[in-house]
């Protein structure tokens, strides 16, 4: 494996888990990649302290942004979740089982690109807002926490359009379980903690269940954990 | 033409303005494609009143998310910016003058990759909300405006780390003006309405000013302004 070397810095957050579920999948499905997980601290009371902090001079050099999840691949640093994915899916996904190919006449590729990017800019980042107002935020701002979360709620009811008589967001036909599901998945997991109820779409709920249940995303969860 | 019928449904905003400096790009370099330009509303006083609006009916089946820039491609609607400048790129930027082929051996377009998913996950969405805080809310919330400015300015300064000793965010050497500088300069173009003072990175404010000179850009983004 010298020559295939894969280091996975992460912590099973939103974002860490839309990777490890990945390499799981790829395990499950193809036997490898091996891949070693070095678990991170986002702390700021470990900068300094902890060797493995993301804001360390040596982590910054991976990834400048200073955020998990980062892999390394024989050398190569690659940062940003949805970024990793399609790398990974590049390297190691050779039969498509979870991507699409790259080709200008590929309909089903730019569907996933485009649902990539709407979990990647939309659904991440307003979660991501709506859990730090309602579930961190050393105020109180009742604007803020209704903004962001009445903004989940509607990129929500965005996937509930795209999933009425689909199965998986991108693909011909029904769709295809691949990239896209699987980074917006590992971010609606984490809708509970806002109280979000996801019956209220049940073509989402019947779409999380159908990943939900799949044994390589059950152990992608749990990669990083303590 | 008939077969390669472009539409751009757009506004002069940092996110729209991120397509059409492509597509202008794109016909100084290769003198087309050439594209009909839809400008559309997103005033919410607007629905039901305004043909073009965002959340119209006809539009929500274009883009379910009801957000500029939107284009259709010889009937095959794409949206998000940065899968649409990706599929733009793959249907008409054959030489990859801005931008770099998909290949799984290619460290240049996985950089490329990961800094359109480090600009449309990160700068786009928190410079968004900088923008909500600081000059459209109907609250005044110090804590939230502080929080957006200081992560705005957070995420520049990860540019600059990467822009040191280079000209371009992707690519090797010092690397090639394509999709990542595009997508994150229209953003920091308008960083003034936030009294952003780009002389604070020098390297950002070079690499800005880089691209600012180009004349394509300086149509790019007057395209669908009143």
């Amino acid at each position: 494996m010298s020559d295939n070397k894969l280091t996975l810095y992460t912590l099973p957050t939103p974002n860490g888990i839309a990777v490890s579920i990945l390499l799981e999948e790829l395990k499950a499905a193809y036997g490898g990649p091996e891949y070693e997980v070095v678990k991170m601290s986002i702390s700021d009371a470990d900068i300094g302290k902890v060797h493995n902090q993301v804001k360390s001079d040596w982590f910054i050099k991976l990834n400048p942004n200073g955020r998990i999840p980062t892999i390394v691949h024989n050398g190569f640093p690659v940062f940003e979740t949805s970024a990793i994915d399609l790398y990974l899916a590049a390297q190691f996904d050779k039969e498509r089982k979870f991507s699409f190919e790259p080709s200008a006449q590929s309909h089903e590729y730019f569907e996933e690109i485009e649902w990539l990017f709407f979990a990647h800019g939309g659904v991440g980042p307003m979660q991501g807002q709506a859990n730090h107002f309602n579930l961190y935020a050393p105020e109180d701002l009742p604007y803020a926490k209704k903004r962001y979360l009445n903004e989940t709620k509607r990129l929500y009811s965005v996937l509930a359009l795209r999933l009425k008589d689909r199965d998986y967001l991108a693909g011909a036909g029904r769709g295809k379980y691949a990239l896209a599901d699987i980074k917006t998945w590992s971010w609606v997991r984490f809708s509970d903690r806002l109280g979000i109820d996801l019956s209220e779409w049940p073509d989402v709920k019947a779409w999380y269940d159908r990943i939900n249940e799949r044994p390589a995303v059950k152990i992608g969860v749990t990669i990083g954990a303590a």
